[in-house]
């Protein structure tokens, strides 16, 4: 890491260090933070995936930095689960334009996050900018990954399945810049700043999934991956995607399915597996929501019909 | 890492991909890019570092976007060399807000950084901001780090040794935005853009140093972290500074010597070793600039005069 001085030195001290070690593991750090590098050891295989949130972009200047600061780890930490790897540790990179309110704020959340998900914050770096509104924070994740689950693997016959509900985020993205809010808007909102990726299934979901993905850009656009890496079509049943009561008091149901199929941002995680699974599946909650065939690689509805072609946008267009 | 579209897939597959591999080591990549996550294994502990550069913070908008790529890799690299780590890969997250002609040069001054240290890119995050002059790259660097060399761990009695020349990227600051240049402001300012961390020096460097830093923010700020680490003293000789021809001749003695104790940006490494390998520090080219003393955490000159007592800033501020 850069060297820094004392005002970036006092600024991390007072709100990124410290912190209590979240993880437990085999991974050991052999030397932390402080020096020009960190340095770890670990027995296993090490699982990276890095994201920039950009402030107007992927979140508002008006957005609760507490929600910002939750969000960006958790997002971060959903690619990790999807892949099967077991949350160790981040970095954190952040460029700020805001007051010490909203740094203080935005580090309450993602401390919160680095609890739900058991994973230290063990280096980063830490910048100002002279422009307004133009933070950007970059967060690398890094965990174990003894058995990777990969986007390839399905096979034909697999059930298709889904962690969570799903829609809640992309329902939540107009309610934004609402101020007053009713119960069913405030729980979309909560599911749009505090995704929680289920990372409570692992390790059995690295043992048993075939393929995995997180769902970020928007269910259509996420499983087509999984489909495209598979090279088979995905046959769902749009009538099983497991909808929260909040988003079917607020939307018709058209509209609710609209969201949970294109809308994104839900972190949760959607894998294939065996159907020998069933119980598994059903002990943890999780809902099936098709299967893998043969075909043209695609997303079809229970009549062959397909589902994407009935959409313009699939999902989160990045650029 | 986010499941991507289109656009961002086209710009990543034209300036990003299908690099040659530069890098030779025992370090497997399991899964490459292009799923969640990135998983690679290694026998050997791993030295990362995190490092943002921030536009018009660290780099002008008028600054050559081939020579920013370049730096940008570079100036991250330095961090694993005085680690004793060898390069191996690295991620780059890069928010930016340019024409394509700019990201072209980028890639092109990053690839040759990465040709040059021979560390491969693996992964990463493309955004686009909507403001102008936004643009914010980070790059974490991951190196095998048999032998660590710590800050701490210095002897009274070791040398300390500078490589290459120092105060030439000091000196560049005030060149930057400077149109017509002589042979020797053309000589500074590249050394500000094609810094040449000692990766040459490695694994020796690694084996033979009882403490190391990379100079990013000038010598006597960073050697300072040495002493504190240390809990030494840093006794100098001034006149044995190395500094390189151009910046004798664009500048008197005095005002050369203090580019080179407070400039910064030089990238190279600082480092303390047992006299006996005075050998090796010769047939390698390597500037012994005074040695470790018991005493106040300091750094003084012959005369036990204190050295940093005579500046108001020791090297780069962050904020």
């Amino acid at each position: 890491m850069t060297s820094t001085t004392s005002g970036e030195f006092e600024l991390i001290a007072r709100y990124f260090q410290n912190w209590p070690s979240f993880h437990t593991s085999n991974t050991s750090i052999q030397i932390p933070n402080g020096d020009d590098c960190l340095v770890f050891k670990s027995e296993s295989p090490i699982a990276i995936s890095v994201d920039t949130l950009v402030e107007n972009v992927h979140f508002l200047s008006s957005s609760p930095a507490h929600g910002v600061g939750y969000r960006a780890l958790a997002s971060s930490v959903s690619d990790l689960i999807a892949m099967g790897a077991k949350p160790i540790f981040f970095t954190l990179a952040i460029t700020f334009c805001k007051d010490e309110v909203w740094l203080e704020q935005f580090s309450q959340g993602l401390k919160q996050a680095a609890q739900d998900f058991k994973i230290d914050l063990l280096g980063g770096d830490t910048t100002k900018t002279k422009l307004k509104n133009a933070s950007v924070i970059t967060i690398q994740v890094h965990g174990e990954c003894e058995t990777p689950i990969q986007r390839k693997g399905a096979k034909a016959g697999d059930l298709i399945c889904v962690t969570g509900n799903i829609g809640n985020a992309g329902a939540a993205v107009e309610l934004l810049e609402q101020t007053e809010l009713n119960e069913d808007q405030h729980a979309l909102l909560n599911s749009f700043y505090y995704p929680k990726p289920p990372a409570h299934l692992l390790p059995e979901l690295a043992n048993k999934a075939t393929s995995a993905i997180d769902i970020s850009d928007g269910l259509l656009q996420d499983l087509l991956h999984l489909c495209r890496h598979s090279q088979l079509q995905a046959c769902l049943e749009v009538d099983h995607l497991p909808l929260s009561s909040a988003i079917k008091n607020e939307h018709d149901h058209k509209q609710a399915q609209k969201f949970a199929l294109t809308g994104g941002d839900d972190y949760q995680v959607c894998f294939t597996i065996d159907a020998k699974h069933q119980q598994w599946i059903e002990d943890n909650h999780i809902t099936v929501i098709g299967n893998m065939q043969t075909g043209l690689v695609d997303i079809v509805d229970t009549k062959s019909e397909s589902i994407t072609a009935q959409f313009s946008k699939l999902g989160y267009q990045h650029f």
